[in-house]
């Protein structure tokens, strides 16, 4: 389980990476289920950006996969249903990756507001600082 | 009519078949209406694997045939009406099939968790325990 | 966290109380999360028995106490909206029981078909079982 | 404008907070349009208390008022309407407060994990750090 404590290391870290690319961008830690742990979103940032790294966050968490694993399947009847049955609230893009200790899958962090690639950088950056 | 008991056992062979795959997935058995009568999730399944196992079994129920032949019309309109009309919940994609008594359609047996051919072989599995 | 042998042998247990009864009713066990683990419909319970007992079981298993506890609250807009967030599935009503393990909130067991009270016994029954 | 380091700050104090009251809560920051700022859920606390710290906030940032003022509204075809227009995530109930700046309405912070009347107190707590 990913406490609360490395989820917010995590966030400082992707909000460090995400200022040196001169990009504003919100950041979302999810347990294994999907569920929110914390988030930020950075000042400048637009207001979707913290939901859409949720849903990104989800998809991730879901699948243990990068959600750019999930990304050209987005329009798929199976993605659809799946985000029907999770309410509406996955995002299937680039910009999240699984977040996993000692083999575990502990959930995932979405990233949203920059560019697709620089999300996922981000991302694994605030991953790599969970511990 | 299934019986809880047959439906039982059905989901037991179907545990035992995705042991032997090295697999973890979700079993559900439906009547010939799509609903419910018995569901099961191994040890590890991740938390979505139960409802996507109950959708495909609706799917199934519903044609009387494996879900399989409805994934690749999932996208058209007269499928996603007759989703919306179960409330969201049918998950057109390959891994359940129908459960048949001496010609009567009596149901049927959804899988999901693993590949959707694993998850169709499971199901198959499944269904050869009914009796 | 309740295993699924765990679980089966609960609604085994469920089901005997309910036979011991004379009534046919439907038994769910969930996670923590209210997630699904487990489900069995008796031969002769009605078809919507099955949802009923998985919404009270989601109940018990976010309030960590039984669901009847909340039965009075059930129209009050703070429920209505708990429910909205989860998709509409709880069901405000007595006949599900909190499971736990050395201390621990484990899930839930939810039972319908029967009055609320004897539905409540025969969740009872069930987590007695688990062990 | 409420920043980043502003929310973190508040809910720092409010997690200490909660801590001193030996509560585990989830703490939510939005801003005056009532979108997501920052969020935190301890560690124990339940999966669903994030979103009703949240909704909670979204209903004192709307009014620019405690949630507490509107928990008896809540039924009202109005307060239901306005909700249904927000997507059904608010969440009338006491436990959030307005946050303002030299006169200026800025958003809110929603606090649920804990008593109404405590999570109230977490949220003033968590608000009074903001500056």
């Amino acid at each position: 389980m990913v406490t609360l404590d490395q989820a917010q290391r995590a966030i400082t870290a992707g909000v460090k990476a995400a200022q040196g690319m001169g990009v504003k961008v919100s950041i979302c830690v999810v347990d294994a289920r999907g569920d929110l742990l914390a988030a930020a979103r950075m000042d400048g940032a637009r207001y979707f950006t913290l939901d859409v790294a949720r849903g990104k966050a989800m998809v991730s968490a879901t699948f243990a996969q990068p959600s750019a694993n999930y990304a050209e399947r987005a329009g798929s009847p199976v993605m659809q249903s799946l985000n029907q049955l999770n309410g509406g609230r996955f995002f299937f893009a680039q910009g999240a990756v699984p977040v996993a200790h000692g083999g575990n899958h502990d959930g995932a962090i979405g990233v949203s507001g920059a560019t697709a690639q620089q999300d996922e950088e981000i991302a694994k950056a605030a991953a790599a600082a969970l511990g």
